[in-house]
């Protein structure tokens, strides 16, 4: 009996006051595959949340799949270079991948305003934005012409300024600054007058504690506190106003994405969100954990940016956006699509969660 | 070949370098089994967002199920009273429903922490208590002697504090106050000195409009424009205090949710999580532009409390909450432990989204 006509025998859909039945007919699953898939990261092997979180989405798939899908793991330089991890994928090395969007922008300038935009949106808003505001079917077109199809997988929300040696009190404090921050971020630094330093996470410790560099951003409190940047560093500053929500996300071949059964792919994508959700909440929760660690134990120092500092930061972060978005005619889709967005949830946010967090604090 | 063996033979787990495959093998699912479900919901029909999303999760979980679960949703009162949801699932008459965990309170008062505390966690702080900090646990342990298994299925993000014909201007002002608001806060507001009503969602417009009631909350912008008290009262209340990040609930009956196989378990649970981030998503864009209908075209008056006004509720909430956890033990417990965790992640929050909608604002 097909399964059409066997709904149709039980009567779904038709009589609202039959009973809820559960039915000991045989089903076969019709689609005949299984697939073995292999996934490469941007990550380090174990990094909390991050590497764990894309181990974490293969299991589900796996679990929610009942097997049909299993997906190998392997963490950066494992199979592929960590930031190999794009090509691997839009070339059907692999059949998917986890990293952020930023990482791409020499391969496409839009890329950026996926993953974390200075002075943009938090976590809620981007994935509003990615969900309910037309974000997501951006970010699909804009990896399109390389037969990549994003999902996000996880958000760190905001994170932390960063730790510096030097206090910032005006935004001339940055003129000469030594800092390691990457991105948009630290272009904005570089326009403050900072000079900004590209070092890889194994040798910032070194840098600081030496003093080759006066500042670096890394994460967040649980983060922070494994590479023990407290020891090295006086002033812890917030907010991250350089990453206020940095989007993770899971990158499928296109192909291989399209070669999956309907079933498969919701299954997929149900996976995908249910792991952006649960690295938020990891970070939330293991954030707060750590930050109590930090003062509590290590008595570092908390050091809010002065609202000049971070005013000045706005004003050329907005100029930095721009002439980015100038870059390429896609960015500039994007940004305006974005611009329009955060405009909208802006002022929803001043009057729920920014006026909350303000009652509560 | 059984699967067992068929993954051994392709090698999954042992060569990192062997080629990713998609094996055309014939895969038949062991289960034997569908399954044809009831949900009844609190909700009235197409109400957005709630009863929409409770939709959602049902076709969700039909579309990675490739039909193996098929859930028929009934709004409020379609099979049984929109109160009578917990009771239905509880005694089998349904397998799954969709409400908020704070209608349950009169079966047990440690329900209420699971859907909204006055000066409680925000949408991100329940999340995170839920998933990664012990409260779905918790919150299990309170519906099981019911038979229930609850899951998160959304969130309406900070909800507006309401709509006044009388302005708040001291704690003072609350005196005599004729104010539609149920639950923890509505003993609030009475604690105050106002005197509760209690009114259904079709009353509400005509008895703020007669002065029967000088003010009313309802949920946020979305659906209090479509309710039209813009029409009936002055000015526009924020933030809410007493709903800051209300969690909606979907409840399976026990053994129903047990005697699922465990791939079926985690779709429903996928499908849940999916739905309950779908849904806040939802809140924040579909609030962000009622806001801007609500303001630029009906000339709503925004208030915000005074500080004053929110540290007295706020002294008053927590005397409210004391109490109610003192009428049991299970809900002294959960009190307990959603208070060890607020602590920590509100430490937490004052640096991150709270100084980031401060910078932003």
């Amino acid at each position: 009996m097909d399964r059409r006509n066997f709904l149709k025998k039980v009567g779904v859909g038709t009589a609202a006051a039959a009973a809820a039945t559960t039915v000991n007919a045989p089903y076969v699953w019709p689609k005949g595959k299984t697939y073995l898939w292999r996934m490469v990261t941007t990550w380090p092997p174990e990094l909390p949340v991050l590497q764990t979180g894309a181990v974490r989405f293969a299991k589900r798939v796996e679990e929610m799949s009942e097997g049909r899908i299993k997906i190998e793991v392997y963490a950066g330089g494992e199979l592929v270079p960590p930031l190999g991890t794009f090509d691997a994928v839009s070339q059907g090395t692999v059949e998917c991948g986890s990293g952020a969007s930023y990482y791409w922008a020499g391969k496409t300038p839009a890329a950026q305003w996926f993953s974390a935009v200075p002075f943009g949106l938090n976590a809620q808003g981007n994935n509003a934005w990615f969900y309910s505001g037309g974000g997501l079917q951006l970010w699909e077109e804009v990896y399109a012409p390389f037969n990549v199809v994003p999902r996000p997988q996880g958000n760190t929300g905001v994170q932390m300024g960063g730790w510096f040696n030097k206090k910032i009190n005006t935004i001339d404090d940055y003129k000469g600054l030594k800092m390691r921050i990457p991105g948009l971020g630290g272009k904005v630094v570089a326009k403050a007058g900072g000079t900004v330093v590209l070092l890889a996470g194994g040798e910032i410790y070194t840098s600081l504690e030496r003093g080759v560099i006066d500042a670096t951003e890394w994460v967040g409190p649980l983060h922070d506190l494994r590479m023990g940047f407290y020891q090295a560093a006086k002033y812890y500053y917030y907010p991250g106003w350089h990453e206020p929500g940095t989007t993770l996300e899971v990158i499928f071949n296109k192909k291989a994405y399209d070669s999956l059964p309907k079933d498969l792919q919701a299954v997929i994508d149900a996976a995908a969100a249910e792991t952006n959700l649960w690295s938020l909440c990891e970070f939330e929760s293991q954030n707060g954990a750590a930050l109590q660690t930090l003062v509590n134990e290590h008595k570092v120092q908390l050091v809010r940016f002065p609202d000049e500092v971070l005013k000045a930061l706005r004003k050329l972060a907005d100029e930095t956006i721009e002439e980015e978005a100038d870059k390429d005619p896609m960015a500039r889709k994007v940004h305006e699509a974005f611009k329009a967005f955060k405009a909208k949830v802006g002022a929803w946010g001043t009057v729920s969660e920014g006026a909350y967090y303000n009652a509560i604090g």
